[in-house]
């Protein structure tokens, strides 16, 4: 077996940034050398073409009852800049006490490389195992994945399988494992509001007309209630009660209120009544303005009257809120809240649907549960309270993942995210680095997991 | 006496942007242009350094017991861009039917040229005129004449005089002038609202803390009641009552409403109730906002929580408010009207006290108003009303023209504004233009003016 170590210094060599054109030569090197370590494990690998950064699909087949799981990773990382910032070089892997330091140690070479060791072990001690694994490493995540759905709807009949498993989440120590159950989606949109022809000179016509940063203004204050609730009727219809578990689950997190407000900077918490922040940031719906403008920008001033102002909103969705009755919800709401004598236009920005997927024995775990991705579960639990001395937390995030919610609508599959990256990490920032003990014990622990899976098979 | 319309076009030819260092030449050119023409009229003339540009002061002297006039101007014209607008060059000034096109032939060489041809045809004829004329003719009108309150102040003692007479203003029709009456002061600040101490990603952190964009906006929504009225308590304290002199003036103006709209491009009009919008946006203080700004304002979408968001913010203020007593009640206002756990900062900018100058006559005169105004407003009145063959109407305007303020705060002197540029003259626009008709009816009635002035004396 390689030295996973060493073999991750070699990938984060490759300064493979999808969002740049330039670096070209390092996402194809970055992709030849994780196919080639699939290769050198046995694994049939094939490279698919996409429309930007191709694909990388590797097999390891086997009879149809065997179980199959898809291993979901990606070789791109995030720009480096600032450059001067980094304390060795972004592309010079280095280590230094427990870490190893370089641009996409934490995300997502390292977790990916966690994955592709502890198939490599396990596969050299038992090469009969009765485990299909079909490694899925996509080029485009740091981009928002652009030729992923495209793909799978391509590529649906090969990627039939039990479950996906992945490392792209985060844990709030190195003790502590976390599988994230659930993530918001998304509904975006902009309000665009026109009152004049044009800019008008506030001395010759103020007084007389609508100014539309003052309609963008009412209309977004009319959005909130001042206890911090979104203050439109039907809201919160859909949203998923929190079940006592998962109450329980983040007590165990052993979260400090205190030490968040301090690194939100922030003197007080503004949070709906009956949800702590942790809480809310999991478990309840949000309208946010991610930006507003309108007028004059600049130094100084200028004294006109803008023809039009926008605000640009964002919904963070929970279970089981749907994109599309949102979106209508949000619209119908906005067009009702607007003077009739503006001129409103709403520009839809994109979406994404929440994700939730529940472990087994718990009060809402689904009936119909797939009992490979059940055992799956059981697995895991087992082998991360064995390896990292205390149990794994399920808990839901406040963030969206919308490869995760596209796997579930085109392939019909649930995810198992088993969190690996720490809060230091200083992911998508400069010295972002891979905790090397999470690493070590994160292997012994994919191990087990996929041991486990395959030995009930 | 000299031809009036030639030298206006040798003024013209004359690049004399005050706003562009490269036409310093055209500056220099344009005010040595001046400095010979009112030499060749018999005045001494000074041209007294500034900061930045010149200011030309010519005196014709006379006993103490002559009035004194004070004739204001500017030499400066704005830049001429876009220049593939103008049918004929900017600088080269070419006459078509009625009019005279090129840069600064309205504003304000035209009307600067009426006065100066009336003064020299006046004294031409009535070389023992009993009557002081000083020229006072800036060069940076167009940017605010950043160096015209210290000239006052340091030449307070030169400019002892009756009243200021000058053509800075408008008029409907060729066949109706206007004097501008009272002018809207301005206060201007910019708001700041910062929450987090960076910006946040809206899924990790979304639903926890305030938002400054919402904070900004529900400011704003509170600054207006939903008819249109500025929502603060005192506000309209000081506004001074419009008599119904001043509605008759303006129902002379024979204003049209539909026109008006349609030139807004609004589909209705947004007046505060009991007022016309022509009477709004003389009568009434506003509080418009210029500008807003925060978060992401790129095409597409950036899932961030602000950290700062920002509003900037202008009252036009109309006599008889007071700039500093209107800036500590809005402060105050929005201070009272900001969440108390975001951090606030209110950035001064400029201000400018409203002007007020009612003619004789009229219900509200002040008793105290000095003779020579009097006599002068008397004087134009008939001098307007025989070469026009209509009298002028005495309007307040919705603009603000600090120098008028200036000059009455800093020398304690009224102006007489006679307006003799009209809506289609294009100023600070392509192909400006000057009427050559209201030319050479304004320089004979300058010239009565000026003449029935003295014989009074």
């Amino acid at each position: 077996m390689f030295d996973p170590v060493e073999k991750l210094k070699e990938f984060v060599r490759h300064p493979s940034i999808s969002a740049d054109s330039k670096f070209k030569a390092g996402m194809t090197g970055a992709r030849e050398f994780v196919a080639g370590l699939l290769t050198s494990i046995g694994f049939v690998v094939e490279v698919v073409p996409t429309d930007l950064h191709p694909i990388i699909l590797a097999h390891r087949s086997g009879p149809a009852h065997w179980p199959h799981v898809i291993i979901y990773g990606h070789y791109d990382v995030q720009p480096a800049d600032p450059l001067n910032l980094w304390q060795s070089a972004a592309f010079e892997p280095e280590i230094r006490g427990k870490r190893i330091y370089g641009r996409g140690t934490a995300d997502n070479k390292g977790p990916l490389m966690t994955h592709i060791a502890a198939v490599g072990r396990l596969l050299e001690r038992r090469p009969d195992l009765p485990l299909r694994i079909t490694f899925l490493i996509e080029g485009e995540e740091e981009i928002g994945s652009p030729s992923f759905p495209k793909f799978l709807h391509s590529y649906r009949d090969r990627l039939k399988a039990d479950f996906v498993y992945l490392s792209d989440t985060g844990i709030p120590n190195e003790d502590q494992v976390v599988f994230t159950c659930g993530l918001r989606g998304l509904v975006l949109f902009d309000v665009e509001i026109t009152c004049a022809r044009s800019d008008l000179h506030s001395g010759l016509h103020g007084g007389v007309l609508r100014n539309p940063i003052q309609a963008v203004s009412e209309l977004c204050a009319s959005l909130h209630t001042p206890d911090g609730r979104v203050n439109i009727p039907g809201f919160y219809d859909d949203v998923l009660d929190v079940e006592p578990w998962e109450r329980e689950q983040l007590a165990g997190l052993g979260t400090d209120m205190e030490k968040y407000r301090q690194f939100l900077g922030i003197p007080a918490f503004h949070t709906p009544p009956g949800y702590t922040p942790f809480e809310a940031v999991r478990f309840l719906p949000t309208l946010e303005f991610n930006g507003i403008g309108g007028g004059y920008q600049g130094e100084g001033t200028k004294t006109v009257i803008p023809s039009k102002a926008f605000v640009k909103i964002s919904c963070r969705l929970v279970p089981n809120q749907s994109p599309a009755k949102m979106r209508e919800l949000l619209y119908r709401t906005v067009r009702e809240r607007v003077p009739a004598d503006v001129t409103l236009r709403i520009v839809d920005q994109h979406e994404g649907t929440p994700y939730v997927v529940v472990p087994p024995g718990r009060s809402n775990t689904p009936k119909d549960q797939s009992p490979v991705l059940a055992r799956a579960f059981r697995s895991a639990d087992k082998a991360v309270a064995e390896v990292f001395g205390r149990p794994p937390l399920y808990l839901r995030e406040g963030g969206s993942v919308p490869i995760i919610a596209d796997i579930k609508r085109i392939l019909g599959l649930d995810s198992l995210m088993m969190g690996l990256f720490l809060p230091d990490d200083n992911l998508h920032a400069p010295n972002e680095s891979f905790h090397l003990g999470v690493m070590e014990k994160g292997m012994r622990a994919s191990e087990r997991i996929l041991e486990g899976l395959a030995s009930g098979a």
